[in-house]
């Protein structure tokens, strides 16, 4: 290994972002080139130049009912006194809805109206009026009128009527073919098996469907790996066949960081590092015309990165401006700190809770690809702001449906794998409802129902003194408010450890005698004051457990830890161990209760939720993962 | 022809819309079948169980930086004053981004701050936390958490967590397959030849694009005729291999709607007519436990009854919610009266005008497809409503984002065919932002702008007194506002007569001689005051002009009208009668102004929409229109 190439030392700029985009736009000569396609593929496309009508809609005077056809001036004598008969063929034909109306014809009586008298003969007792019951030419489309302007994304009901106007090919721009390059040695392909180091690419597969999803044609390639000979030639074959190349990864000051390098050699290199946290690392240049985009990584930095650079580049190609996002006014449930000089993007979770819409950050770390698929919006706070405090209201760009956010069910507290079984069972029943959980675990649970912050929190506070599971703890945090306690399941702690218990642990002793890795929760979970009151009731403290200040935020989080490490030992529930085929050695059963504001138990979603806990198909849900008992007629306690 | 068929009366019903639907979802047994597809084709698709992750992500412990692995306990010495030597192998390794860290290292410190000595032995001077770096196994995905309940809709960002779950195939909800079968003796296709009594079917691509939009399969047949056994035949085949049919036209009472009848034969008419306006002709049923909905042959009762029952069973088929529609709070420029005893469905226009939005009823016939490209919302007035009065504010449903009818320029009064050419140019100097116009004439473009409806009205209003065009109209009407008359075109109006002009006209005196086919236009239009003037000039009264009573709304409609009557004459611009092939015999030179607000005149997209007046690539558009000359160095008047 050589390490001389860690003495190499680039340090990244902290251009604005609306800077480094305006220069690429600027610099981008990209004109969209004109396909002709005919309207059964056009769904979604763009016109490229304006559509004029060929033909007229209707293209002739049509009957507008079902009726006759006559000549209004001979019916003005008709009256209800003196009915007014007519001869067919000279005085009036029979019309469908959509007949052309003959010449010296100019108005239609409804059926209706009509007193057939015989073949030859109809009675009538009301005048029509001229051009009554017509659709006149014209009456929907003008031939010659201008349809769509330039720029015109389709729709179902347009391409109706391009077709009406008897058009059956559309001129749309072509959409822009940008090839994706993939790069890193540490990367497989999804289907590849997994080793140590070793990393499923995936990054590729998200930007080729955003970029599907922005109206662009994208082009997916095989792995390079990091050898600057390598992506020299990836470049070069991308900037040959494609509009806009985006290359992954290798975009940031390191050893292997290459791109940088060799943008330079080929092109031109107009922007490395913006001022955004995350998603500094960006690379923009050109090579031969075509705009290079270099993004970082971390799936969440590189997400960013496309949106803020490729997706302008795509809609600037096609001729229509970038969407803005639906926007919302929120109240921040915590303070958030931003760094000075640069734009921080804070994906965020959004609780709709006593109707005001309150806001958390999800975790800000880039790498963190689940809380993209997590967030109900984003938070951008500008380069000259250090932040909000917690009661701020702001806004919050919205990257899931509003309807969505409004009818969720927010759900706090401790983790238990059947919340999830919970969601699945309440979305079957009732399609426009679902969970949404975040795990704090139990004593952030109880806060967050004390703050507004959600509708249901699973909480199993064990109370050292009484032995009692929760009661003592919502009477002395939440004094004062109207909350439920609904009996929820009863479940099986216990020790989490490789197959075999190696260690042969059967208590916090061995623990301590061993020097086992313990895979600790974090503060304020109910497995951790479990755990504690263990240690207690032993005499051990903290500082003889090895690991204790580490901190796990799941029961399968501790699971995983434990897996694949032999002197690992976790306390959690059974069916996390029984997830990741770990053994199993119970320690103690307990209450995991859940506490909801009364205004929740008693609404429409919080009787479903009920319902659906009561069901017999949520029950067997939960039998198959073993190790629990749901409360049958459960009785909840009002505080 | 038979016309005993004309004496048969079926009444239909009107049966409340929210009953109709509900009988058929509980009918539909519509449970979904799943398939299993590889992510690659899974954006946009709906899970059909809940996700579990197959791996965790990392699936290692991980560096999260370039830098060293060490032991964080032998690094505690390390100080500024005190700086420590680790040897490579026992004390440290090399580590990037991504690296897996070895067993019994637990921290990583950046290579930023390590000094390198020789090959084997680096500096520090600062001590690691334990952990520190480190992106511990399952810090993004934990193995066996659920990533996704089932009924959720995968976007690219899903698409990603996936694929680092190592999933590679995903069961999905299959899509329901939705058979259409348009029906109708009329209809032809978009490249047949028309001739009178000829309608060219659009509805099925309208159909088959929604249903595809909405998650389904559409399966558009060939236009069946309307013969009973045809029909029979065609619903017997769809019921056999689709989910859900659609049938388009016959679903009303008439002598060829057969629907009804069939469906009684096969299996069971649930509604025949609903409480709708338009939409009334509906028929529900069910043939074989598959559900048949037919629906009007009208396309906006079409589109409406699609909407209605169609996408609720594609959704219940899918098991999601109906997505609802963004709403909008709006003032109404107008009156509108509703049924009594059924819900109204009206299309509308929305204007931002003045920081307020006006929205104006479109045409409500059933038969305009252009009202559903055109409308921007559409208002829901509810059965026990007469309607609702000018002035009160409404919640209408927006059938385009609310961005874009905030960016429009909107554009009223009289229309010119130049104004499509300039929202074409504009749009391609500035994607956001478009013209949208109506064309309701001059005097009703100079009482939008009055009544704040309207930023731009494009008038030419002749003063008969003193012979000059719009000021004198403007002073009157608008006294006390502040407003900018714009000088824009000059151009010419004339007689628009059929090719070899065969009634010799020249003037209105040859219109009342010959009784030709006069062609007017409607009440404030400026060709009309026009037209009015002429008349008076040759001691003439609209009783001696056959037509004078019948209102076009536009220049070409009048030359659509003029096509294909010799007897027809019109008057109009020369680019409209060059449109349709048609002769123009000059009458006099009019000024076509543009009144806008002082506030647009001023702002970003007035000054904007003059630069693109002003600019030579518009003129040049202008020119080869031919008959218009724009006004260059415009100086605008300020009243």
């Amino acid at each position: 290994m050589d390490e001389k190439r860690y003495q190499r030392k680039i340090y990244l700029e902290d251009k604005p972002r609306a800077e480094a985009l305006r220069e690429i736009l600027d610099y981008a000569s990209l004109s969209p080139e004109t396909e002709l396609i005919p309207i059964s593929d056009a769904l979604g496309r763009i016109t490229a130049e304006p559509i004029f009508a060929n033909v007229s809609m209707p293209h002739y005077h049509a009957s507008a009912m079902d009726g006759i056809a006559v000549n209004a001036e001979e019916t003005y004598e008709a009256h209800e006194q003196r009915p007014l008969h007519l001869k067919k063929g000279e005085q009036f034909v029979y019309v469908d809805t959509g007949n052309a109306i003959p010449q010296h014809f100019n108005a239609v009586i409804m059926i209706e109206n009509v007193q057939i008298l015989d073949n030859n003969t109809i009675e009538i007792i009301e005048p029509a009026t001229p051009w009554q019951h017509i659709r006149p030419i014209g009456e929907d489309i003008v031939q010659e009128e201008m349809l769509f302007p330039q720029g015109h994304q389709l729709r179902p009901a347009d391409l109706g009527a391009l077709l009406a106007a008897q058009i059956t090919m559309v001129p749309v721009a072509k959409k822009p073919l940008v090839t994706i390059i993939p790069t890193g040695n540490e990367l497989i392909q999804a289907d590849a098996s997994l080793a140590a180091g070793k990393i499923i690419e995936f990054n590729g597969t998200v930007f080729a469907n955003y970029i599907k999803e922005w109206g662009g044609n994208p082009d997916l390639k095989e792995i390079v790996r990091d050898e600057p000979e390598n992506i020299k030639k990836a470049l070069i074959d991308a900037v040959e066949t494609s509009d806009i190349v985006v290359i992954n990864a290798g975009s940031s000051a390191g050893s292997k960081d290459y791109t940088v390098h060799i943008l330079a050699e080929l092109g031109t290199v107009f922007t490395h590092g913006v001022a955004t946290r995350p998603g500094k690392p960006v690379i923009l240049g050109e090579i031969n015309g075509k705009i290079v985009v270099g993004v970082p990584g971390y799936p969440v930095s590189a997400y960013l990165a496309l949106e803020w650079f490729v997706r302008p580049l795509v809609c600037q190609y096609l001729q229509v401006p970038v969407p803005k996002r639906q926007t919302l006014q929120v109240k921040l449930g915590r303070r958030i700190v931003s760094t000075m000089g640069a734009e921080d993007f804070i994906r965020m979770n959004i609780g709709y809770v006593n109707g005001q819409f309150i806001a958390n950050p999800l975790t800000r770390a880039a790498g963190v690809t689940m809380s993209l698929v997590r967030a109900d919006g984003l938070l951008v706070i500008p380069p000259e702001l250090l932040g909000y405090e917690q009661g701020d209201t702001v806004e919050i760009e919205l990257l899931r449906p509003l309807e969505e956010i409004k009818s969720a069910i927010v759900f706090s507290g401790s983790h238990d794998l059947t919340i999830d079984l919970l969601s699945s069972q309440l979305k079957r029943e009732r399609t426009d409802m679902k969970i949404v959980s975040s795990h704090v675990g139990s004593m952030a649970g109880v806060m967050a129902i004390r703050k507004g912050e959600a509708h249901v929190a699973g909480i199993h506070l064990l109370d050292p003194e009484t032995k009692e599971y929760n009661v003592s703890y919502v009477k002395k945090l939440l004094a004062g408010q109207e909350v439920v306690l609904y009996p929820f399941l009863k479940r099986t702690q216990g020790w989490i450890v490789p197959k075999g218990n190696p260690l042969e642990v059967t208590g916090v002793a061995e623990l301590a005698q061993t020097q086992a890795d313990y895979a600790n929760r974090q503060k304020g979970a109910g497995t951790r004051i479990l755990f504690d009151l263990l240690l207690k009731e032993q005499g051990l403290t903290p500082e003889q457990i090895n690991g204790y200040d580490r901190e796990m935020f799941s029961h399968l989080s501790v699971a995983a830890e434990v897996k694949g490490n032999e002197r690992a030992v976790g306390l959690g529930i059974y069916p996390a161990a029984k997830a990741m085929n770990l053994e199993f050695i119970p320690v103690a059963d307990e209450s995991y209760d859940l506490l909801m504001t009364k205004a929740f138990f008693e609404s429409d979603k919080g009787r479903w939720l009920q319902t659906v806990i009561q069901s017999d198909a949520f029950k067997a849900e939960v039998d198959k993962i073993g190790g629990y008992k749901v409360v049958s007629q459960a009785e909840p306690v009002f505080l």
